[in-house]
């Protein structure tokens, strides 16, 4: 496996990063541009903060994880900059989207905001301890957990009490920003949370007849036969089992690590397209029909997070399946997803593998999943 | 052109009505089941308020307008009685959703569960004057209006005064649902309010530089060069060019067909898909990138609405063009939307022109655009 290394290390540093770093930054208004065209053009300047916090997230851990170069840091900085700014209303809630100049464009709707830029700012405290990002995140934190029950707030739609559901993203978030909330919370606290999380995962969201997780279940774990309850993201399910692994390694808890890699094989089954190659990006666990059009195209983060997933589970493992998918599931990315005329690769196709956008960054992609799984595949690889 | 005549009535008659007549019809809880498979099997319960509004005019409509069969007013009747049981909450707005037995389980977030709802049961009261359908309807009908400025209510998620939009569906909703209310409205206060709401689309949506009508516009009716600004759905452009030329034809107004039917064939030349045949879902106005994934897919209802908008076009002007372009989106519409093996059609293809759903109704699709434009295009070619 080690034959890879330097691809997924050079791609990261020679490529992505760079073309984030020319065409991302918005010295006029502050923040980041991210809708950005093949070549690296703007093609839109509104502001999403989950992309925001994500895009700090990324350019911190290079600068703690990587080398400290400068330009690294001032590029996290310049983005906190922004988010303190605008990026919250009277409650401490993150909207959702800003105007280029930062005015409240989406009312904050969306927990994902909060928590990536939660995740940007803990980050972000370890490049610069004593800034003051630390406390900061902490507090956005303590408010995730106390809106955990309901994120959406008044914008949930589902009337209360006939179907309660509970979804699979919040718990599966959770999982990866605790580990990075180490820091400002502590050791003792963040294994507690991570092992609660865990159980709660492979107790409600995994189904043994299914054979994965899915994405929305009964308050008690129960199976839901409904549209939302029968849908499936493999993507998600398989990134989920990477942040699960990197929990077991840390509790030391092996019979986890092992569940994660088998949860990952039987995904991987169910999820690639054997017509067309590529992971489907969403499925119905039944054989029905997932409400998503788009349910058969091949997006960039699903197999990019399915790759760190079979990297790591092969490295813990060592189960000659998980490297056989990794080697199948890094052909098909590569020839598909990386554009080889321009750096920063394409995120969406259609099932048969054409690129269905060319750009590189919209109100959906942006400095995160590539640069993350580049980073993550690279040190993997070192270990082994 | 009336070569086409038996054939889209038989369609309508022969296959698509007995289908849902044999699958639809809940007789255990009342209502429509309008997840229908391939076959018409059942494969999921949910009751979509907007689908059943739409399948009880659809009844009601047949009923008043090509023969009064028994069957169909009961039909009707049988969607009535669950809408009047179960639909509304305490305001009277209808849920979006229910569940099998009518309990409630999506809030009444939008606002075209009571467009068609409103539609259905005025329709209803034309087949059963005096049965007090009508007067539902018309308190239906006041409330949509008093919501007209907000209708997402508290579930809008756009931040007040930021960058105001107003949407196209509501005003092109009233264009069709204003003619269907005549019987309790007023013809008077009909004429009124589809002249204001005709002047207002070729105002304020329609744009010159773009050929075409958009989505959304700023409340002045300024285009807006945002992602939802600049978002063209053109099945939706061209199907309220149909109903403004039956507005024109009521009015008299021969300058709003001739309009009409000019914006139908611009909107066309741009939604075409050269490549592969059929029309796209969305397009960005400016060439750039729609947010919906799903832009280049091909969809029944947007094909079928061409056909109507073509076939009335060509009637009232007698454009050679409107006849060519009727011509090749039927060819099309024929060859890969309807099912060769069971009745009713499918609703979803890949830009390739595959099936991507093989199911007869769903979330989205019900009993509707298919009965509704075939009988459009039947009746129309009788006057030809």
């Amino acid at each position: 496996m080690q034959e890879f290394l330097n691809q997924y290390k050079d791609e990261l540093l020679r490529k992505v990063i760079p073309f984030w770093m020319a065409h991302s930054r918005d010295d006029e208004y502050g923040g980041y541009l991210t809708s950005l065209d093949r070549d690296g053009t703007v093609f839109d300047t509104d502001k999403w903060m989950w992309l925001q916090g994500r895009e700090i997230w990324t350019f911190a851990t290079l600068y703690t994880k990587v080398e400290r170069r400068p330009e690294w840091l001032a590029m996290a900085l310049h983005g906190a900059d922004f988010i303190r700014r605008f990026g919250t209303d009277g409650n401490g809630d993150f909207y959702f989207g800003l105007t280029r100049d930062g005015k409240p464009l989406v009312q904050p709707y969306n927990i994902f905001s909060d928590c990536f830029c939660c995740m940007g700012l803990v980050a972000l405290d370890a490049a610069q301890p004593g800034s003051g990002y630390g406390a900061e995140a902490k507090k956005i934190f303590q408010r995730i957990l106390d809106r955990r029950d309901n994120p959406k707030g008044k914008y949930n739609k589902l009337y209360p009490g006939t179907r309660p559901l509970k979804s699979f993203s919040l718990p599966m978030i959770l999982c990866n920003l605790a580990l990075e909330m180490e820091p400002v919370l502590g050791s003792e606290y963040v294994n507690r949370l991570v092992r609660d999380l865990a159980a709660e995962i492979m107790r409600d969201y995994y189904k043994e007849e299914f054979g994965c997780v899915l994405e929305n279940v009964a308050p008690d774990g129960s199976f839901v036969d409904s549209f939302e309850g029968r849908t499936l993201s493999p993507g998600h399910g398989i990134e989920a089992m990477w942040f699960l692994m990197d929990i077991g390694e840390r509790l030391g808890d092996t019979g986890l690590i092992r569940r994660a890699a088998d949860i990952t094989l039987q995904t991987l089954e169910k999820g690639w397209d054997r017509e067309f190659g590529g992971i489907f990006y969403f499925l119905d666990v039944k054989g029905k029909y997932p409400l998503q059009l788009e349910w058969d195209q091949k997006l960039w983060w699903v197999h990019l997070e399915s790759l760190v997933a079979c990297c790591k589970g092969f490295l813990h493992t060592g189960d000659g399946r998980l490297e056989e998918w990794f080697r199948q599931i890094h052909g098909y990315t590569w020839d598909h997803f990386a554009d080889p005329e321009y750096p920063e690769w394409y995120g969406y196709l259609s099932r048969h593998g054409n690129t269905l956008f060319p750009f590189k960054g919209g109100k959906w992609k942006g400095c995160f999943h590539l640069p993350r799984a580049l980073l993550q595949i690279w040190r993997t690889l070192e270990k082994m």
